[in-house]
């Protein structure tokens, strides 16, 4: 029985993944993270997130954590999945920082993973007296060794995105600026489902989601033949769908 | 700064919402809770779930928790959503039955939700020194109180399956038994997504899903015209989906 056994309480945080689409590249929004380590300076990138106060359902923490690390308000951020392998926080420099930055003795920490798709002309705090924010390829986490298991939690929601957009296209428009061209859309959905989509049978399927209006307008200031411009009408899309 | 602000530990779990379907309905598997409360002994349900130990991951603690519980083994236990809001453990009832459980002061718990569908003929330990558990209509949930926060956590995890089911249709097979009839399949369809289908447009969708066989059988000991039987051929599916 679980009695006779040493029960731990674990610290909770939330950690946002937050995505943007500048038209070419799908991007995530990355924290600074700088600390001395023995006696080295070290500076490498975390996902925004943090420990959960102790009233704080585990929503309002994510949507304060975000706030107070990149100054976006009014965000839509989506649970996706939680993060409990106990080795999480094993990397000595992991722990250090936390340390230094909590003041608290770390043992383990769950970690509860948000997501969110936001226009990437979304006005971020990029850089403050305590942290700073920047946009990173999303395939420069290839490469880039994020701090504690954030790598695997930015691959997850990207995962989570996929499935997600299988069943509701329209999650897409989320990511795009108001009006966009139809080859910016086919882009951005073979970056997330990672795909090559034939460029006739995405317009003929895509023109099927309720809501897209192509407009009387072209694209400006393009050096080729001007494409058409379109736009996502979220109201017709909701009332059909009642 | 958060530094600055107390910051607490909390506790936390997994909780296993567990479904099966006898043909009729759709069940959830819940274990009877019994203590005592100032001079009143009371019983009442609540999902298989526990705290987790220290050093062990969530899908772990949520495979061990299951079994310890149920006796359950090898079953495929899939996280869906966590639950944090502070106010879950204020009911005395429940922050007194889980001290005395735990033999621990309990301030605030975090739960990892996990959801299981199962062939509802698997092998259960209803009965055993200090659990009983027992299958209970998704219904019945409606009008009865479960401990904690576990009627929300029922249904959010009745509505995760809900959305798998239309993206992964052939997740209703690991509800069914290995033969059953169109009129079973259908009937749990309609159960799940709450909605009453047309028996002619079922039954041609649904044939559609890779894998689902006509056998030369009917089902036997019915006193109406016994209707064939299918079976779903796993390896079949998986083998066009490579």
């Amino acid at each position: 029985m679980s009695n006779d056994l040493l029960v731990y309480n674990p610290h909770v945080s939330v950690d946002c993944v937050v995505f943007g689409f500048n038209g070419e590249n799908l991007k995530v929004l990355l924290i600074e993270r700088m600390s001395s380590e023995f006696d080295d300076n070290f500076s490498d990138k975390k996902l925004p997130g943090s420990i959960i106060y102790e009233d704080e359902n585990l929503d309002t923490a994510a949507t304060r954590i975000l706030n107070e690390l990149t100054g976006l308000k009014n965000i839509f951020l989506s649970q996706f999945h939680s993060f409990g392998d106990p080795m999480r926080t094993s990397n000595p420099r992991d722990k250090n920082w936390l340390e230094k930055t909590t003041k608290m003795k770390i043992g383990r920490i769950v970690t509860v993973g948000y997501v969110a798709l936001i226009k990437i002309s979304r006005k971020i705090i990029f850089e403050s007296e305590n942290t700073t924010a920047k946009w990173y390829d999303i395939k420069s986490l290839d490469t880039m060794k994020l701090a504690f298991d954030h790598n695997k939690i930015a691959q997850e929601a990207l995962k989570h995105i996929r499935h997600q957009l299988t069943l509701e296209p329209y999650i897409l428009f989320e990511l795009l600026p108001q009006k966009f061209t139809m080859t910016q859309l086919r882009h951005l959905y073979d970056i997330i489902m990672e795909k090559k989509s034939d460029v006739r049978n995405f317009q003929k399927k895509i023109l099927q989601i309720e809501g897209i209006e192509q407009l009387d307008e072209v694209q400006k200031d393009v050096p080729y033949r001007a494409p058409r411009l379109y736009r996502f009408n979220k109201k017709k899309q909701k009332k059909k769908n009642k």
